[in-house]
């Protein structure tokens, strides 16, 4: 069966988001105001055949913690998404 | 009040999406089989100070258009995380 995997890397706490910032810093004059702790990340979407929802995720997690990202400075998340016909 | 509000930039449909199809091809020889479609995005995190859920996301959607996703090429869709306690 595939499932529709959806894995969230974003930077560990207190590691610098320099595009978050700049992005941060340019709200209030584009008009939008109220708007703080701006953090950038990556996603990825991608289908999984597995066996089932955990051996998706399981898989996922473990490709995300391989490949997707850099655990010194990201942390990475899997999670299900819709399942895809296919 | 804040919300924490996450957004998700996602090539449209058709669009090339190289470093997905780079990660994609490299799986098979790291040892991953059964994974397909593989898809590079970005996600914003952020903070909205707005009087409601809905005000909050209404603010995110047009700074996501405006700012953080090229309309040409990219889907922007914003969505609610848990409140933040500030």
């Amino acid at each position: 069966m595939n499932y529709f995997v959806i894995v969230d890397v974003t930077l560990r706490e207190g590691i610098a988001d320099p595009e978050g910032a700049t992005i941060e810093r340019a709200l209030p004059a584009l008009g939008f105001s109220g708007v703080h702790d701006v953090k950038a990340g990556k996603s990825f979407r991608m289908n999984i055949e597995a066996d089932s929802q955990g051996a998706a995720l399981e898989k996922a997690t473990s490709l995300a913690e391989r490949l997707l990202s850099n655990p010194v400075i990201e942390d990475a998340r899997a999670r299900l998404g819709e399942v895809h016909a296919q």
